[in-house]
C-alpha cells in the first residue's frame, strides 16, 4: 500500500485534470486528454476506461474485485465439481481458482489415484465391488461447530453413485470415501448437523433398497427412498460407518436438505418431488418422466426429527438392510420422526434461516418463496393436527397452518441464501435473476439479472447462524456469450455479486472451467490453517502419521524381499536417490519415496516412464508406489514439478532386465 | 459501454469531489469524506482504494485486467498442464481460465475417457500395449501458416510416456494421440515448422532406442537420443505416422528446441545438457546425476537441416526401428544434416528470433543470453569449418565465429520471447526476474520480480513471425505467499505483465489450481472460430462426421442383436428415450445417444449409476457407451448436466434382472 503522502500526490495529478476537464464540459474526450500524463503505467483512468470500454460501474467493480499480488482473498469458496467428480476451491473477491481437490475421479498432479495410499482411497470408495474413477458432486458441507463453520473438515457427494467423502482442511486432501449400497442414487447431501454429529446424505431417485432388483412397475410397493444419518467422528476426522444408521422414506424424489439449527436443532428438512409416484416408460406408451412428475399442485417437506430418530435406532428398533441399520418407514411412522407438510409445486430448496425458526423452500414451478415455520410446525405435530396421511401412513400437516407466509418473487424460485440484516436472496432460475427479499416482513426489495439459468446461490458464511452480509455468488447453469468461445461445451459461470445496499451490484462474471457446480459455501478465510509442510518429514497424508515405509536420509537402499523388491528411496533438491533402480522383469516393485524437504513449496512429482504411475510429494510427505515390472527395458525416472534451477537433472534410471 | 453523456456526469460526481478535497490538501482522508456520495455501488474511488489497500499502481493494473460481464478477452493462452495431463485455456488480460480440454487424463466433465469414443482415442495412445491415464504435458504449439498462428490446431506432448497429441481448435477437443516406442522420454515437444508439416518431438533422456534392454553402464554405446518428425496432414487434421521419421542423436539429454521461420526456415534447432554423459548412480559411489550433467563449460546446440533430411528419407537411407524409419547418426553424420555448435552452461531455452536470423539460448548455470546467428552458422557449415567433432563423429562448429554477441542478464536465463519492438524477454529463474533486452544492441533495458522462480514465459503471438507486442505472461513455477493457503501443495503463479513502455508493469496475479504448466502460447482471440453446435444432429466429435448409430428423434428403439443389447436414444430437454431400459444380467449393453438439441449450450450429461460411465452430450453431438450388465439390480440413469427447470426430472431406469 502507497503512503499517504505518495497517495496525495497521485490523487492530485491523475483525477485534477480529469475533473477539471469535466467541469469545463470538455467531455470525455478532453479529459481524457488532460488527464493523460499521469498514472504510473502511462495512462490516465479517463484514457483506460475509453481504451477498455469501462463504465462507472465497472471501474467500481474492478477495485472491488481486484486483488493485487501478495494479497490474499477474503473468503474461500468451496464449490462442488459436478460430473468433474472434483472440488473447486475459490478466493473471493477475486474469484481466482486457487486449487481443485481430487476426490472422486484421479488426477495425477496430485498423485491422488495414481499411487498407494489414494488408490486404495478411492477403492473405499467401490459400489458393487467395482472402483468407480468417478463422482458426480452437487453439495459441499462444512463442519460445523454450534452452528458455524469451524475450518475443519468438508464433506462432499456423489450423486450418481452414492458416496460421501471427507476432505482435511488441514492439508486440503481427501482422507476418507464411505459408499453405503442401501441406495441407488441420492442428492440431498451432504449436510451437516449444527455440530457436525451427522452428514447427512438422502436418496432421489427411488430402487428397492439394499440393491435388489424389482421391475420399475412395482414402484409403490418395492421402490424407497431413505436418507443415511453417517456419524462424524471429530476426533478422528473420521465418518464411522457402524455407528451410522439411515431411515426409509416413501418412495418419492427426495430432494434437498437442511439441518434445523438453534430453535430447531435435532430436526432435518427434506422436500420432495414426485409424490406422483411415476418412473417414466416413455417408448412404452408411458408421459415422459418430467410430465408425470409434474402433475401435483403439492408435494411433501419432510420433517424428520433426529435427535428422537438416534434414540429408536440406540434402542435397537431398526432392521439391517446392506450392512447398514435402517428405520423401517412404519416404525418411523409409528415413533412420530417423520411428519409431511404439503410444499408448492415441484420444491426444489429447502434452506434454514440464520435463526432456526423458518423453513424457506422454492418452487421450480412456482412463483413464491414459502416460509415455513419451525414453531407452527411444532406445535401442529404436538397436537396430532393433521390433514390426511400419505399411502405410507406418515401423516400431513396442514399448508396454511404450518407456514408464516410466502414472498412473491418471480418465476422458478430455487434455492435461498441469508445475510446479516434480515435478508433473504432467492435464485430465481426461469427468470435468470437473484431476488432480494425481507425475512421480516416477506416482501421483495431487489432483482438483479444473472447470465444465465441461475441455480444454487452462495452467500458469505451463508449457511451458519451468523451470515456475515457480504458477498454473493451466482451460480449460473449456462454462459451462452459471457466468454470467448471455447467450442460446444461451455464453462459456467459464478457471478459475484456485492448484496450491499438498496440495490445489488453485479462485480465479476468467473469462468468455471472444468466441472458444473453445483453449490458452495463461503467461509471466512481466517478461519482455516492449513499446514504448509508435513512434519516430521515421511508423513503419510492419509492418517497424518509417520508412514511405516518412511525414509530417513543416509539410510536409502534397496531390498529384495519375498513379496518383492523395496525401493528406499529419498527426494531432495535436485536428486533422488537412489537414482539407479535395476530389477528383474516380472518383479513385482515397491517404492517407497520420502520428500526430505521441510521448505514451503518444495515439492517434487516422481514417475517411471510408461508405468502409469506418479505421486505428488509435498514437502515432509512419504509415498508409496507399488507396480509389476512386466516388460523389459529402460525406463527414465524423473522428478515431474519443476523444483530448482537443475530439476531437469533430477532423473535416474529404472532398468528391467529380461527374464 | 455508457454513452458519453453519462460518462460526464459520473466523472464530474465522483471525481471532482475527490480532487477538489486534494487541493485543499486534506489528504487523503479528507478526500475519502468528500467523495463518499458517488460511484453507484455507494463508494468513492478513494474509500474504495483505502478500504482495500490499493495504490495507484493497483488502479491501473485492475482497469487493465478487469473484463466486464459478457466482453470477451482480447487473447487465448493455450497452457500445457504438466503432470495434470490437461490442456488450460486461458483470456488475457482477465487471466480467467475458460476451459481444461480432456488430452492425456480422463476427465468425466467431458466425459473424456469415460464413454466409447475417448476411451478409443486414449486408447490410441497406449505404450508397450498399456493403456496410460495421464501425461506430463509441457510444450503446447499452435499450428501455423506461414509463420503466424493460424488457430486451427494445436499439439502436445508427454514427457513421461512419449506421446504427441492433436486438439482440433473447431471445438476444442482432442482428436489424436500418436506414440512411438522409438524413445523412452521426451522434452523438446511439440514444435512445428512454419508451414506445420512436421511436429517435432525430441528425447530427453537417453535409452537403447526402440525398447531394447541394455544396462545403464553400456550408456556411451548403447544408448541413444532421436528426434522425431511427425507428419501432418492439415487437410486430415492427422498426425500420419506412416509419413513420419526420426534422426538418432547422441546420448546427450537434449532439451528444447525451436524450428527455424523465414530465412532459416528447413532447420531445427535443439539444445542439449550432459555431454558428459553421465548417468547416475548415487547409490554405488557415482555422483548424483545433476552434479555429473553439470561439469562442462559448453554443450551442444544441435542445428538440424531437416529439409535436406527428409530428401534422405525420401532417398531410402534409413533404418527402422519400432515401426518408424530413423535416420542413423552416421548418416546424419555423412550427410550433413546434423552439427553441433558449443552452448554455454547447461543451457535450456533455444528461441528463434520472429526474423528467423538469430537464436538466443539461456543457460541455466550462466549469466548470459547467447545469441547465435544463421548466417554466421550456415557459413561456417559451407565452408567446414570445424572445431572438432564430438565422440559420435558429429562436426562442431567454432563458438565465437557463430554468434552475434551476448547479453549479459542474470543469474540462471532460460526462456526468451519477443515483441514487436525489436525487444527480447527472458525469464532470469534463479533471480526471479523477467529481463527485457533489445535485439539490435544486445543491451539490457529493464527488469521485473515475478513471484517466484520463473519459468517459461510467454508473449503474445510470441512464436510467430510477427509477435504482438501485447501482453506478457511470467509462468511461475513457485507461489509461496501469494495466495490465501492451500494446504502443502500450492498452486503456480501466471503473472501478467504489461510490457510495453520503458518500464515493465506487473498487472496480474492468476493461479493455477490444476497442473503445473511448462509452457503457453497466446493467440489473438479473433483467429480462433469454433462451432457451438454440432451439426447436423448426430455427429461423431472425433471424426466430425454422422456417427454411423446417431439417433433420430422419433427413431428411438431397443434392440437385441448377437453382440448385445443395442439402444437408440435421444436426449433433448427434459427427458430421454427411452428412459426404461431393460436387460439380463451379464447383456453386454451399447448405448447410442444422439443430443438432438441445436440450441448453443443445451448440453446433457449421460450416466448410469455405479457402472463408472459417463458422457457429455453437447448440442448435437452423438456418444456411444459399451458395458457389461454384470450385477442385477435397478440403476437410476439421468442428465448430469444442469439442462431445464425440470434437469432433476430427466431421468429414468436402468434394470438389469437376475440371470
Amino acid at each position: 500500500m502507497t503512503s499517504g503522502r505518495k497517495w496525495w500526490r497521485w490523487a492530485a495529478s491523475a483525477l485534477l485534470p480529469l475533473a477539471l476537464a469535466c467541469t469545463r464540459e470538455t467531455g470525455p474526450e478532453g479529459a481524457a486528454t488532460a488527464g493523460a500524463s499521469a498514472l504510473g503505467g502511462g495512462s490516465s483512468l479517463a484514457e483506460l476506461m475509453q481504451k477498455r470500454g469501462l463504465n462507472e460501474a465497472d471501474v467500481v467493480a474492478a477495485l472491488k474485485t481486484y486483488t493485487p499480488s501478495g494479497k490474499h482473498d477474503e473468503y474461500y469458496l468451496f464449490a462442488s465439481g459436478g460430473h468433474g467428480g472434483n472440488l473447486i476451491v475459490i478466493g473471493v473477491p477475486s474469484m481466482r481458482i486457487l486449487k481443485y481437490i481430487g476426490v472422486f475421479t484421479p488426477e495425477p498432479w496430485q498423485g491422488y489415484g495414481y499411487g498407494d495410499q489414494t488408490m486404495e482411497l478411492l477403492k473405499q470408495g467401490s459400489r458393487d465391488g467395482k472402483m468407480l474413477t468417478w463422482g458426480d458432486m452437487h453439495h459441499p458441507a462444512l463442519s460445523e461447530s454450534a452452528g458455524e463453520y469451524d475450518g475443519q473438515y468438508l464433506f462432499v457427494n456423489d450423486k450418481a453413485n452414492p458416496r460421501v467423502a471427507v476432505v482435511s482442511l488441514r492439508d486440503f486432501a481427501t482422507t476418507q470415501i464411505v459408499a453405503s449400497e442401501l441406495i441407488e442414487s441420492e442428492h440431498g447431501s451432504t449436510f451437516v448437523t449444527p455440530d457436525t454429529d451427522y452428514v447427512i446424505e438422502t436418496s432421489q431417485y427411488p430402487a428397492p433398497l439394499g440393491g435388489r432388483y424389482a421391475d420399475v412397475t412395482k414402484f409403490n410397493d418395492e421402490y424407497r427412498g431413505a436418507t443415511i444419518f453417517w456419524k462424524f467422528d471429530r476426533a478422528r476426522g473420521r465418518i464411522v460407518p457402524e455407528e451410522s444408521w439411515a431411515m426409509e422414506l416413501p418412495p418419492y424424489m427426495q430432494d434437498l436438505a437442511d439441518a434445523g439449527k438453534l430453535v430447531s436443532d435435532g430436526y432435518v428438512f427434506i422436500n420432495s418431488i414426485n409424490t406422483e409416484r411415476a418412473y417414466g416408460g416413455n417408448l412404452e406408451g408411458n408421459p415422459p418422466l418430467e410430465s408425470g412428475v409434474s402433475q401435483n399442485d403439492m408435494d411433501y417437506l419432510h420433517v424428520i426429527n433426529w435427535k428422537k430418530a438416534e434414540q429408536v435406532v440406540k434402542a435397537g428398533r431398526t432392521k439391517v438392510i446392506a450392512g447398514m441399520r435402517v428405520i423401517a418407514l412404519e416404525t418411523a411412522v409409528a415413533e412420530g420422526l417423520l411428519h409431511f407438510v404439503p410444499e408448492p409445486k415441484s420444491p426444489h430448496g429447502v434452506d434454514v434461516t440464520p435463526d432456526g425458526k423458518d423453513i424457506v423452500v422454492g418452487g421450480k414451478l412456482d412463483t413464491h418463496a414459502t416460509v415455513f415455520s419451525f414453531e407452527k410446525i411444532k406445535a401442529l405435530i404436538a397436537a396430532n393436527t393433521f390433514v390426511g396421511k400419505d399411502p405410507y401412513g406418515v401423516p400431513i400437516l396442514p399448508f396454511q397452518e404450518a407456514i408464516r407466509g410466502q414472498c412473491e418473487i418471480g418465476l422458478g424460485p430455487l434455492h435461498t441464501q441469508f445475510d446479516n440484516e434480515g435478508f433473504a436472496y432467492t435464485s430465481v432460475f426461469i427468470e435468470s435473476k437473484v431476488a432480494k427479499w425481507s425475512l421480516k416482513d416477506l416482501k421483495l426489495v431487489d432483482k438483479l439479472s444473472t447470465h444465465y439459468n441461475i441455480g444454487h446461490l452462495v452467500a458469505a458464511e451463508g449457511d451458519t447462524v451468523s451470515p456475515d452480509g457480504r458477498f454473493l455468488v451466482a451460480m449460473n447453469k449456462w454462459a451462452i456469450d459471457r466468454f470467448a468461445p471455447v467450442g460446444p461445451l461451455l464453462p459456467q459461470n459464478f457471478q459475484l455479486i456485492d448484496p450491499v445496499g438498496p440495490k445489488m451490484q453485479m462485480l465479476y462474471d468467473a469462468p468455471i472451467p472444468l466441472g458444473e457446480p453445483h453449490y458452495a459455501q463461503m467461509i471466512k478465510a481466517d478461519k482455516i490453517k492449513p499446514v504448509e509442510i508435513y512434519k516430521p518429514a515421511g508423513m503419510n497424508a492419509l492418517t497424518h502419521e509417520k508412514d511405516p515405509f518412511a525414509v530417513e536420509g543416509g539410510k536409502e537402499r534397496i531390498e529384495r524381499k519375498p513379496d518383492g523388491v523395496h525401493v528406499y528411496m529419498t527426494a531432495v533438491r535436485s536428486h533422488f536417490t537412489p537414482d539407479i533402480i535395476r530389477v528383474k522383469q516380472g518383479d513385482t516393485v515397491h517404492l517407497h519415496i520420502t520428500n526430505i524437504e521441510q521448505a514451503k513449496d518444495a515439492t517434487h512429482g516422481f514417475t517411471v516412464g510408461s508405468q502409469n504411475i506418479h505421486v505428488s510429494l509435498e514437502p515432509g510427505k512419504h509415498a508409496n508406489v507399488t507396480f509389476v515390472a512386466d516388460k523389459p527395458g529402460v525406463y527414465p525416472m524423473y522428478c515431474t514439478e519443476f523444483c530448482s534451477a537443475l530439476h531437469l537433472e533430477m532423473a535416474g534410471y529404472f532398468l528391467v532386465e529380461p527374464k
